[in-house]
């Protein structure tokens, strides 16, 4: 599943070429993002906060990160809801090669 | 030369693997990179701000970016100066294959 699609309303796809795909997303508190696939990717997170990872065998991962954070992630299958109290807004920069 | 070598008291590598390698950038008012090369790449701006990029050529450039936006740019040679009268922060995503 596509994090665009399953999480449509606070996804926003900033640059898309055939070397890598940004997609903005701005989570309210509360929000769920859908269960999505990535491939390699880079995670910013542009404002602080914490989440909750449910994965497809759905083992959870508690996370929290400030302002400026950058994650590495492999190829992963996760549903992330945001639980801090303020809205959380992230880059997720997919790889396409 | 490498952007973490020619900016090395205002640059820190955060991420380095066989992907990817980013670097983030805290320039002060008036800082300058020194002259330096990239492959492929993906800019983040943490902060907005003003700056001059003067190319390899002597080509001269003038951005103003805002928090948040992201940027894309193919190899590239240049010599990148904060014009802002505030530090900018940026993450330079450099991608390896």
């Amino acid at each position: 599943q596509d994090l665009a699609k399953t999480a449509a309303k606070n996804a926003k796809v900033v640059l898309d070429n055939d070397e890598v795909r940004v997609i903005e997303l701005n989570m309210p508190p509360g929000a769920t993002t859908g269960m999505h696939s990535h491939q390699d990717h880079v995670v910013v997170f542009l404002t602080g906060g914490k989440a909750r990872q449910t994965d497809a065998s759905g083992a959870v991962k508690e996370l929290e990160r400030k302002a400026g954070d950058v994650a590495w992630s492999g190829p992963v299958t996760h549903d992330t809801k945001n639980e801090s109290a303020t809205a959380v807004r992230t880059l997720v920069i997919e790889l396409k090669k």
